[in-house]
């Protein structure tokens, strides 16, 4: 089975930190296909950002469906683009926010969210009430680490993070916690043991929902939101994102 | 990996359908361990036969940490007595409604359920609106179809089954139906296939999820909701059901 | 008029300090038949004693059925068994919990309740989500105190719930509080003069709606949810439970 | 005990109607004590004269606190003025739509009301939403029957409603119907036997739960929402409802 | 355009202040019409008060309709009276709560409201679940100023309301804070600049979403909710306030 | 008054329409300056065109700020890129679907929205949940009229949203009908009068919503959601997107 999982921001080192993470839950028959966004900003902290990031993630992704695979995952913990990926793909797509939000709901009857900046709890707290999942979240919290922090091994972002995770605990009653960012996907085994609740990592989760669901044999219906897109002129610098006819 | 299915009514015919069901889609080193409910009801139909039907689900899972599994999914829709196996059991667990409902998030923007008869339906939507996932779905349809029905080749049953999703795609703009009994396993993949958009088996979704939360290391909080029991006298028929010190 | 309250755990104790409750507010042609479980847990904490309270509290509403009654009341404050025992009995059914919350929402604009354990608050959240009145309720919280504890002459439990009912008023802005157990059934009036806002013992106000539907000639519709449970054989232990033809 | 039961409006001949459907329910050793609004509109459907009803309502309510009661019943299905006659009263209030909604609930899954003019259902809705009860509420119809041809032996009013209640019974899975106008208090019974249903009607469950209150001696809190008007000057035509200082 | 604004209570110093306010912000073909009610409450505080406060409301309504204007606005936070307004102006009929509120909506993700005494927080927090807002408002806090306090220039009014402001900026991430009372309508903008957020202002608000309403061609709808009121006799001192035929 | 008013799509002969509707209902002082995206889609039907719009849309605000302008109007239904055009933008920014859905709350209890084809009805009921007024909306209908058939004269284009709205009015009571596309800007009038109801196009709405924001002096709160971007690099095609040390 082959998961094409794309890293919607520019910054070549935390892909590969996501497709390690991937690689460590893959079935023994995936291949995990990594691929970092050719254009748009090196991290993704915030609406504008979230917008420029569409146009190198939609590129990824019909490149992947023209190589042929049999899932996509966006890792990025905003879900970023997920609704037109799916109207663009053949094979499913799955976002690791939702993954983690998902999965946090099967093993706690309430979750917690510990992501970055405060400027991305708007963007979290939104899908989660999309996705319904906001009456299983207790707290969106930020740690007020920048994404690009995480890869710099001399921070103490790994403390503030924690931190944040004792809080949801103690004043959330928080029973699970997820970690709100792609760049945390090497944290969460430790940080769970250091706090005696599951601590959920989207990138781990996204891949297992993907094997499940290429195994299951289901994928987006284009019945309704997702139908393909429809043919029509593109301009300017987009114009070889006109969708094909079909 | 050992995954332990335990189907909640004592009718062991639906049993080996749905051990059949999961194993189409379990992974090369997954065991499907399949039981069938010793005490209660032969099938489940409202509120009365779901309570009655936990003491039997609840043995069963005990009897099944002690073997050792590394999940356990309860085998009826209405996810009967999941909050309380969740308490009981060690291992992660996972009913297989809400195994169709967030695999069907994951692919539609709003799904319906097709279930049996319309005694169910408020039990299913209770369970959509707790978990959040009411809001992806349009519509909670009944096929008239007792759950035993299912077991007789003679019955009628697939064709009252498929008109009731033909309305459900063409009524409620569904983009995925959701098959909303264990019987009816066996039935997704043709039908899927006779209305152009995704027809979603619980069971199958459910094992996926099951082996997602067990490569990923994840299981039940204990913080909470379900901390495990408190150890406290049981009487009469029920005295061995007592929970031991923890 | 005959209005039988089962107490679904197995501690008498408890189901005579919740009959001499009733019995205060009982009308003068009133008769109150207390009864206690005959099996099943000796205190209701959290989901698993929950489950397993259920056959022994549906057994003892059988019985009262063929005695004849006017209505039942279910004494446990998580309304163990409500929708089953609907389903089972001729009679209407009504639990402590949802009987405290509907009569807070008529004299308080928003009110809390005061439980005992942790464990027992999602149960009673996901009761008021069900019936709709979590719009009511500003907050639950627990006193930490377990149920049997109620049953200790010498326990600090009255204190501790006590100070739990004042910040509830001052930190959640609760005008009136329900108390989350029907071991508490004795300390509401003179909490309430304490705090000065009304305290709420669900037993009482069980009590005066069940003698409320019998004198309005309503009991629960048997169109939907509630039908009668459908004839079929029940297996092992509890092959007694198995509903009669109606 | 006294119950004071008031008729917003100011049409005596439904107010005797409502005093006697209150008088068939209310205990031996209660007092119905009915009174006329005497000043505004003849009926009340729609916004316009809910605001106008709400001087006569509320002098109503003045003079019987004065007069000591027990209780205080507001006989129009929009519960006009409950709030402010809440902040106004010592004794405790009950609108008959919010008493109609709360007894529905104990007796059926999901309930539908069947009101007068379209006009009213809006009014009826946003009360639904502000108690929490939209959630167990299916469908608010209207039969196209004007408040005072209730009043009219002649009219087909009857034949109308009881169409309204049919169409909510199959096309809405009512399990249950709640009658939405006081004037329709006498038709409940009968109805409910002809559509196999409960049939519900809010001065019935007003007056028991009114009688409930006063038994278990609750009363409207007085901290917060409902504290008592404070002391101020009214001008002109309504100079007379300056509250007093208390 | 002529643009009616009323004051629904009858303290004329509040209405100048509302009128200066409101002129402020007026197109230069605007006129501001200002009226004080006639009867009634000399301030609104909690719901007795705002029942009181209708007639008067309601009788400058029909006043101003009969010279002719493009629209109202009701110059209370609480929106006392809009709906039944809406039923008998032709013009439209905005409230100063709800303006404040839909244009916080535009230019924050999330608000918070400061008024005058608690006892307003329930009718605030009432009108945002309605209006579907609530979801935009984090949270309603009262500043513990009487209103006439507001007219009172060596009150420390402004000090206070001041705090609450900074509270809900640093407590609740509130990114723009609405004035809960008309009597604030001189403070926004300074305390704006103070706090470094969006201050707004609902009579300002009120007035250019009037304007937007007149030069736009729309009006209240009147098929529905807001119908004309039927032609029925009125009794009493509120004789005269009954509909004429339309 | 400056208002820059951007049609995200880059068909042109939809901006003139635009401009127009634009022109009509702004004031004697206000300048329209209308523009059309120079990249991506010739219309937004969808996820994948809505995504593939957003650079071209925040270039064309990028280009506006510099010129200086007061407000900024996002001129699609969709809101298309309005939370990342708050965040890049200093003026406040209006979407012409939050525009109409705020403008129709205030002359309507429930409206329609009409739109162009079936697969933007999931974007429209996203973006109305996210704004709290679905509440307010009782249907989201599709017309089946793809964007450019409206810039068609000899298209049957105005037929089959008259007959839509008068489907809205009939089935769903709607009391105003808001068109859900800026291709529809001209209808709105005609169709209003036709129908008898209100129509309401957003594009007329947005520009008086601005021209209130500017007038009142409140713009987009950059405390929190809305924060200016932080500064970084972009790559490859969209690097001249990287936003500027502020």
């Amino acid at each position: 089975m082959r998961i094409h999982i794309v890293n919607p921001n520019t910054t070549a080192s935390m892909t590969d930190k996501i497709a390690a993470a991937a690689r460590v839950v893959a079935g023994p028959d995936t291949d995990i296909l990594a691929a970092t966004s050719a254009m748009g900003p090196a991290s993704i902290e915030g609406f504008y950002d979230d917008a420029l990031a569409l146009p190198g993630l939609l590129a990824a992704i019909t490149e992947a469906e023209s190589a042929g695979v049999d899932a996509h995952i966006i890792a990025c913990f905003d879900d970023t683009g997920l609704d037109a990926a799916r109207a663009l793909a053949g094979a499913p797509v799955i976002g690791i926010g939702e993954a983690g939000f998902h999965m946090a709901s099967l093993i706690s009857h309430r979750f917690a969210v510990v992501t970055t900046l405060a400027r991305s709890i708007p963007v979290i707290e939104a899908n989660l009430q999309r996705y319904g999942l906001d009456r299983r979240c207790c707290a969106v919290r930020a740690s007020d680490v920048a994404v690009l922090e995480l890869e710099d091994p001399l921070s103490d972002a790994r403390a503030r993070i924690s931190a944040e995770i004792g809080r949801a605990v103690r004043e959330d009653r928080a029973e699970a916690v997820v970690l709100g960012c792609a760049g945390m996907a090497d944290l969460a085994r430790a940080l769970g043991e250091e706090h005696g609740v599951p601590v959920v990592d989207g990138v781990a989760c996204a891949v297992t929902l993907a094997e499940g669901l290429a195994r299951t044999g289901l994928t987006t219906s284009k019945a309704g939101a997702y139908a393909p897109p429809r043919s029509k002129p593109y301009l300017g610098r987009l114009a070889d994102f006109a969708p094909r006819e079909t």
